[in-house]
């Protein structure tokens, strides 16, 4: 079986393993020129997509921005996931939603559905509920080739608090692997549930004994660049030879309109080379 | 200290413990008579509100429904908000929320800000990144006299592999009390922390010894009525005298729009007795 994983894993193959995350906040919107505005986020995403687009693995918006400027704000982001599509770019929606039943059913249908206003290749969900009540998603993401990437680890102090718990089939973060797994098992090399893992959780990984070649699971990796993490950190954390796809938002974005190709690729050649 | 707690602590003594949850799936919009579309859960979000704004201490939009239909949807969610403002009643709008950093900021500013075209009362926040994690949206709320509901304790079978799980400062929906108490500690006799705790989780909060008392945490508590829980479990649950307000969505919307002015009021009766 193929899909989703597949599909991005070529990706990687091709442009590198990179993911430019499109995080229009206020502070970067000013560098460029723009206004803090549905109309701002709207020129700042598309120039994205525009500069970007069949140059970079993956393109990840992330909804909170858009959500800010309310209707207005999310009629840019459905344009943004259109250039995504009409550019052949997968494009990653962050949106880290989890619910249960019908709530999380509807959270499927409105991003992974083809043909909805907000369709996107994948989101990434949050398991606070516990990984089953995030099937509905699973479920929808199989059905039409999409993928979904789940919080697992992530590097913020806080996270540990929960992530690293144990209950009674180990750590949470494990536990979460393990369902992954399960699910990926059929397809290869990966399957279409990935994992969000920060590029800066240092020694985590061994120390929650997470075995991530058993996910056959993609692994989105934020915390590159401007929030302090190297492509040797991703040799460092996951191992050499995993799945990896670093996410990068301010190192790439920070440099302008003008200066987004060159930077992207050669954040996307570094991280080659290291990986 | 008084602000938000103090004033939905106020709403329900007026109008019993009862908090209505706006859930437009499209078999509710079905039995309704409306379509599955952006004007069909305006009009039926709207009919509601004009029903139910300033009889009942809380309406509860669950944001899902609204971006199934993308920006035409989320229009419609705004102006379901600005009609529970102009009926002076509590908005909680549940969008289970959870990033970091400058991320959670802006889902903060999108729905806790005056002004913001999606303000709300009040939103749910979802904890997998860590209690700490989603502090600028507590600031925001203490700032502007506005709340949080975290989710804690779910029903769901699935939600016992995260929230039961046990790290150094014990469960972590023990730990995640703790963390409310502290910030609600200087208010009286509520604070803008609330709790989501599922009125159907039987003997979980005893059993993981929860201390709800020391929270100072109203306690939202979805599963009354269709999904299975009654008023009694509610006392069962939460020990008596407990601050908790009951979501109620399907036994009271599934009786179309002629008769939900006396559903509502007839749940909150049997609430007010039973708590």
């Amino acid at each position: 079986m193929t899909g989703f994983g597949a599909r991005l894993a070529a990706e990687m193959v091709d442009h590198g393993p990179l993911c430019v995350g499109i995080d229009p906040h206020p502070a970067l919107l000013a560098e460029w020129g723009l206004p803090d505005s549905a109309a701002g986020l709207r020129e700042f995403s598309l120039r994205v997509v525009e500069q970007l687009g069949g140059r970079v693995a993956a393109l990840k918006p992330q909804s909170a921005f858009y959500e800010r400027h309310g209707a207005a704000g999310i009629a840019a982001l459905e344009e943004t996931l259109a250039a995504c599509r009409a550019a052949g770019t997968v494009a990653i929606l962050d949106v880290k939603r989890g619910d249960i039943g019908s709530t999380m059913a509807a959270y499927a249908q409105a991003y992974l559905t083809p043909g909805a206003p907000l369709e996107a290749d994948a989101i990434t969900l949050s398991p606070f509920l516990g990984f089953g009540s995030l099937a509905p998603a699973i479920d929808l993401a199989v059905a039409h080739d999409k993928g979904v990437f789940i919080l697992t680890l992530t590097s913020n102090p806080e996270g540990a608090s929960v992530q690293h718990a144990r209950g009674e089939a180990g750590s949470v973060a494990g536990s979460l692997c393990a369902a992954a797994g399960a699910v990926n098992e059929p397809f290869d090399p990966v399957g279409p549930v990935g994992l969000v893992i920060g590029a800066t959780v240092g020694d985590a990984v061994a120390r929650l004994s997470l075995d991530l070649a058993a996910t056959r699971a993609l692994i989105l990796a934020p915390g590159v660049g401007a929030q302090g993490g190297t492509p040797e950190d991703i040799v460092r954390v996951f191992g050499p030879g995993r799945r990896v796809l670093a996410s990068v938002s301010r190192s790439v974005l920070g440099r302008g309109p003008g200066g987004l190709r060159d930077a992207a690729a050669a954040v996307a050649d570094t991280l080659r080379m290291a990986i």
